[in-house]
């Protein structure tokens, strides 16, 4: 029998912070769970930071992944909203890290690649291939779709990296 | 006898992390233990906010602050170095949170300003007046002797509170 892998993909935000499990299994891919973590908006950075990261910790621990991935955020903010959004960064590295897994991080435009076929896909078409690539995920936020688009990519890629080791 | 309040500073940076207590007894500051904190320069990005969140939840178990102060550092960063320095911060504003204590940002400049008289002071200036209000403190490292600076800043801050609480 074939092992399955579940990864754990996160798409971290200032705002709102998406995840998604996707079980890898060869090259058959499977939906697991997904959804968004959104702190209360009056809430302080410190405060925002620990509901993320609680968030984060209790869904690893309940959906036991063996991997993760996180997207690099594509930067083109200023550098204070970058600052912002690399605290949010911080702590979705920090959760499955914290939890032993090994965390990979993809740039934007590499998840776009490996899901859509084109860096410069835009949201919609994003949320469209991963509907066609994981039918069982229902109806999905758009920062669901892209947590659930990075695990998709790191199944790729480490599909691709068992290739090269066993060539 | 009046209270005593220890404070965290916490001055966060993506290659080293400075911390520092200082107990506040009214207007009568002491220095209590100060550090800084150095991943391993090899590390991955989730490798290094592990190392710096596990020690600085250490720490802040073994000191026992009841309040924190980080330094909200002044971005003249690209976007990218930026979001680096975002990643360090959250992890550094999440570690006293999780501990259930308040945690107060303040910009470089009014730590400077707090400590030293001016917000445009450099690192030589800050550190002098450090060793001037703490004479405690012994040598310090740069970025110690910044985390100081801000708990020196938040006491001031706090103590200012207080008086405008009871007038």
């Amino acid at each position: 029998m074939q092992q399955v892998i579940r990864i754990f993909g996160i798409d971290p935000g200032s705002t709102v912070t998406g995840w998604g499990a996707v079980d890898c299994a060869g090259a058959r891919l499977t939906y697991a769970a997904s959804g968004v973590i959104r702190p209360k908006r009056t809430a302080s950075h410190a405060e925002k930071l620990a509901v993320i990261f609680s968030e984060l910790r209790d869904l690893i621990q309940a959906h036991g992944p063996s991997e993760a991935a996180v997207e690099e955020t594509f930067v083109n903010a200023s550098p204070r909203d970058a600052l912002v959004l690399g605290q949010a960064r911080g702590v979705a590295l920090l959760a499955p890290s914290l939890a032993g897994l090994p965390v990979a991080e993809y740039a934007a435009n590499t998840v776009k690649k490996s899901v859509v076929g084109r860096g410069h896909a835009d949201k919609g078409q994003v949320q469209a291939m991963v509907k066609v690539l994981l039918p069982k995920c229902g109806q999905l936020k758009s920062d669901e779709a892209d947590a659930l688009a990075v695990a998709i990519c790191h199944a790729h890629h480490a599909g691709l990296r068992k290739l090269e080791a066993a060539s």
